[in-house]
């Protein structure tokens, strides 16, 4: 195993371990670097005489759990023996398709927050109409928000958004409408600490504003930036699949274009190391692509980039 | 001015009186029963000489305002005057692109709720998979629920859904996962409740598996369900202009099979009368749809039936 190596949680997801495994053994092929986490002897004969290294867990987390009893069952898991692995230096990168709440808690006991993040946040780059990347966040860990947590992701998204080369980038909250008295409580006040903020805060942004270039970065409690991430997921797949009747190669252009399979996975802001959180949903070719997103930030130093950016007025 | 005529709000919406003008007129040349409520002037020099009725509005709804200051600031408004059109007999439905908290409070306020419902909610018809509806509710109109409001309003959805011929219609929470324990607490409540309820409950669902079946009926909060809304429009928005670079006839007929543009509007479940609220963006096209669904629902008389649902063990 080498240190610049992704390590990839085998366990977590709909299709573990088959799917993550195919996934890495084809990343491992492509050269990058990758080691697999669980059930030693399911890896090993499902790698077959591939010298993808393998960690050993006894356990693995149950998704039929909340995060925290979960955690608590399985003190072994393979998410838990991937995190440590990051955190001792042996690994560069962690990477999981289990829960996302699950994968916040753990991060945070093993890793621990970066310097002023109270909260890590899900982060997804989401392809706008002018192609440029939309960060929204928080992606799905945390349901509940007071405005607080709200004003730390607005910061953590415009700090990553600037470790990745924008300038000034600017922020909006996701709303049912454009006027300050939109949203609920929490967003109301964060809009009112954010527009006092060093921030290039632009207000509260409507979906369709924010995919049309209102804003790069674009903030949300969990449950609501959840549903919008899958709402617009599930409006491609609808979409492309009506498509296909009609025009296939042009549906296949657009899932390449669009597709959530071929944009890799979310990153998971605000711990100290690189983390990603890959869709449940996951199969082969969306656990390449997100260790290929892995791969990237661990070359780029993605996490000392964004203390830095965090660090700065 | 016919006693089954659909009242179109003229002032309400971002491109009102002018687009809104426009598909009323289109709607008359297919021989539908319509009239116009707002500023006498600039209808009749926008109208021509077509015989569509005009009632005059001296005010109009201050969609820079909240709901209840504006309604307070207006009570001679358009909306409200073609909601007492409705409740007095003289027409049989009224249609508005304005701002959907104002026509929900006006709505209470003129026509009042049907027995039974403490909280009426925008319901929106979105095409599945299998091209049936799944009927989304609340789209928008109360931000802040509580578990009640959520039971409520999957109460109103199930009866509309068997108002029109649904038998034993599925019930889901949207949400952010399928687990019970998924949800803010308002969702995991109300799927408490819902178990326990006479109704087919299926649990919390997300985007996707409404949309490829799961349910009938999708419930959550007006901000919850209105980002849901937007997301699969931006995202239906964002793909059909992608396409129109690589298969414009395609881009077209999606267009017209899953644009908002071509649904219509959004009906108003609860209330004593037909009201449905338009997108505010609406343009002529839009409103001329959505005068057809107010048309069907005038001759389905769907308040009735919806009443008689409600009714229903």
């Amino acid at each position: 195993m080498q240190p610049d190596c992704v390590v990839v949680d085998a366990m977590g997801g709909d299709y573990a371990p088959a799917a993550i495994v195919r996934g890495a053994l084809k990343a491992h092929d492509e050269g990058l670097s990758v080691a697999l986490v669980g059930d030693p002897e399911r890896i090993r004969s499902l790698v077959g005489d591939s010298h993808i290294p393998v960690l050993a867990a006894p356990q693995v987390v149950d998704p039929s759990l909340g995060a925290l009893p979960a955690l608590r069952a399985s003190p072994r898991s393979s998410l838990r023996i991937a995190l440590e692995a990051v955190r001792d230096g042996r690994a560069a990168a962690a990477f999981s398709c289990g829960s996302s709440g699950a994968v916040l808690l753990e991060s945070m006991r093993t890793l621990g927050a970066l310097p002023g993040v109270a909260r890590p946040a899900i982060c997804v780059a989401i392809p706008r109409v002018d192609q440029r990347p939309l960060l929204l966040l928080d992606a799905g860990a945390s349901v509940d928000c007071r405005a607080e947590h709200l004003v730390g992701f607005a910061q953590l998204g415009a700090a990553w958004a600037r470790a990745h080369g924008a300038d000034r980038p600017a922020v909006g909250l996701l709303s049912n409408g454009e006027e300050s008295r939109k949203g609920n409580d929490a967003i109301r006040a964060a809009a009112v600490r954010l527009a006092a903020s060093p921030l290039r805060f632009v207000g509260q942004v409507e979906p369709h504003r924010a995919l049309a270039g209102a804003c790069d970065v674009l903030v949300a409690d969990g449950l609501l930036g959840n549903v919008m991430l899958k709402s617009l997921e599930a409006a491609v797949d609808l979409v492309t699949s009506n498509l296909d009747q009609i025009a296939p190669p042009a549906a296949e252009a657009l899932r390449e274009r669009l597709g959530w399979r071929r944009r890799g996975a979310a990153s998971l802001l605000g711990v100290r190391g690189i983390v990603l959180v890959g869709h449940g949903r996951s199969d082969a070719q969306a656990v390449v692509a997100a260790i290929r997103v892995a791969a990237r930030a661990v070359r780029s130093d993605a996490t000392r980039a964004l203390r830095r950016a965090l660090a700065e007025p």
